[in-house]
């Protein structure tokens, strides 16, 4: 079943009417993954529909029978009629419906190779892509959760809580274990309480390798107790919803610099949350965020936060306005409504004294926020 | 270090200069991943990197850390220098080389909307990109292994083999498990052999869900031990190169009509690779093995196989010929090649007795080749 509601895909169809758009092309392969498919069409993989200004929505699935289980659309097309060519499948369904002349909006992912063969085929046709278009309103449906997306975030929430429990008594019974143990028990743990799968890899970074901006491999093989700081962020997939902590994990006694580390992302992880409410500006907290560490001398090398649900990186972003001018011109500013769910995730890095950074998930209330998870700093002696 | 060597870069620099083209762009990033930006300056992950024909190789990382620990190219921007703009980095590392007009080629997954942005702000640049122009180049780069590539699949694959042996005993102490229990314990015991991660989700489907062509979710807590056709696709991650297997399973006795399956796909397993030497023509292959499954009545919902490597679907591809003249367009014959590793995995579905696949991994050698991999159906009472 489709997850997208009447009302929401009422409104996404009014931009395009609103833009004289007729259709827009949304696309889910192995190459470029976009959840957007699964959330307008119920089927969570592997097919492009096409959506039309009035609501009519159409599917050229690979796997007809997957399709036929899983999808709410108006209509199915069979990739075997059309030679397995979805370049056919989709200029059936077009021209029957449109004739020649009509524009197609994509989004900012499609490929430059297909739009342009796309062009080839329908020289009428008149092609538009806009990140302030099609892919923001679909995004802006996305990022405000129903009460029933709400309740699966939550259970899910209350899985990653119950692994957040169960490191403490692994790191006590595992001293010796390496990064990649503890992922893996991470990773098991989550299905054994009966998630579907990682949300992402889980990136477990000892004192030697937590000032790391991008680890890689996420895990090593290196022991994960160093003295200093640490951290593990995980996160997990539950009923098609994603989960996303980083737990700082302080192993010893931490010198003044990393005190004040470990210090002053508490302060700006709580003031952040505490901005949060409807109305207030994404770029604006995170700007917050960014003046406090910088009057004490520190870095944070990411942006404050990020959307999750069908995606671990979704809408809305918590990063600050963009100064380079062409990215700027894509830019729009993000006013917290209520429904969005995002991590808040403020960290700091010292090529010398490591890194750390505290990640929770939190639900923007009519008066505030809840914070779904209990990631914490956690002390090993 | 990087992978491709100075022979293969001279001779994807050589197909730029033979059709004017001044610079290529090759992007990693999580939207769209692609391991030619590894396979080119080593760096694994999120950056951008720009190959000029001279050879020369300027990086724009995400991390600049990483990018100076394990890149291999001439040049890497400083993303800081540049407001984290890939744009403005981009511009800067073009317009001090190449000035303002010049020939750019892009891979055809690059995004419709980044290549259109660039355009704005290089108006005098032409822009090519050609499913057989460097896209194909750097594939053709990519899918002759070279021998220290192979030494790392040989390994790989060994550590595949000694999953498949450990499959008869876990059945045999777990014949109540689930699809996940199975899943999980492969992909636990992976690890535990030193593979990275898994290649992709490892895929259990009992006698109820093999027939199904994608299986959503890719393991479901139905019981596996079903009568009937079951399978496991799996594949791990070893020093960066995939593996991929399909073992076929058999629980209880099977119906006339199952062994027919089970006997046919093994005889068309074990004819395409009769046929491999360098020379044959991938498509003719997959051509044969059709021919006598569909003169058997059945059906392969899929193509006959797929290169592995640093990505588990690579060239070449084990395909038929395109049927629809678009798709023919862009499609070229593949001659087989020593050094070619790639998977042949021949399978068929019955929506009323099941599925089944047997999928191995193969290495093209001069004069046949060497199967590197024990998939085999396996059989439980």
């Amino acid at each position: 079943m489709r997850i997208v509601t009447q009302k929401k895909l009422h409104t996404i169809c009014q931009s395009m009417t609103d833009r004289s758009v007729d259709v827009v092309l949304v696309t889910d392969f192995e190459r470029t993954r976009n959840a957007s498919l699964r959330y307008l069409s119920g089927l969570p993989t592997d097919a492009e529909l096409l959506l039309f200004a009035d609501g009519h929505t159409a599917l050229i699935p690979w796997d007809l029978e997957l399709a036929g289980n899983l999808a709410e659309v108006d209509e199915i097309l069979n990739p075997l009629d059309f030679e397995r060519s979805y370049r056919k499948a989709r200029a059936y369904a077009l021209s029957s419906r449109l004739g020649q002349k009509f524009t197609l909006e994509v989004l900012t992912i499609e490929s430059y190779f297909e739009v342009t063969k796309f062009q080839e085929s329908f020289p009428k046709a008149n092609i538009i892509c806009d990140p302030k278009g099609i892919g923001y309103a679909i995004s802006k449906a996305r990022r405000i959760k129903e009460s029933f997306e709400i309740d699966i975030i939550r259970e899910g929430c209350q899985k990653t809580n119950q692994l957040i429990d169960m490191i403490p008594p692994y790191i006590k019974e595992h001293p010796d274990c390496r990064e990649v143990d503890f992922a893996l028990f991470l990773e098991t743990e989550m299905r054994k309480l009966g998630a579907e799968k990682p949300a992402f890899e889980t990136l477990a970074a000892n004192a030697n390798r937590s000032a790391q901006i991008h680890n890689y491999p996420t895990a090593s093989t290196e022991p994960l107790a160093k003295p200093g700081l640490a951290l593990v962020d995980f996160g997990l997939v539950w009923k098609g919803y994603t989960t996303d902590v980083t737990v700082p994990m302080i192993f010893g006694k931490l010198n003044p610099t990393q005190q004040k580390m470990i210090d002053t992302v508490q302060r700006v992880h709580d003031l952040a949350i505490s901005r949060i409410k409807p109305g207030a500006l994404a770029h604006e907290i995170a700007g917050e965020v960014i003046d406090v560490l910088k009057s004490q001398g520190l870095t944070m090398p990411y942006s404050l936060g990020h959307g999750i649900g069908l995606e671990v990186h979704e809408g809305p972003g918590l990063g600050l306005k963009p100064t380079d001018s062409s990215l700027l011109k894509d830019w729009m500013e993000t006013p917290l409504e209520e429904g969005m769910v995002f991590t808040i995730e403020p960290g700091v890095v010292d090529s010398q004294h490591g890194g750390t950074r505290l990640e929770n998930d939190v639900l923007v209330m009519n008066d505030g926020c809840e914070v779904l998870t209990t990631s914490r700093a956690l002390r090993f002696p």
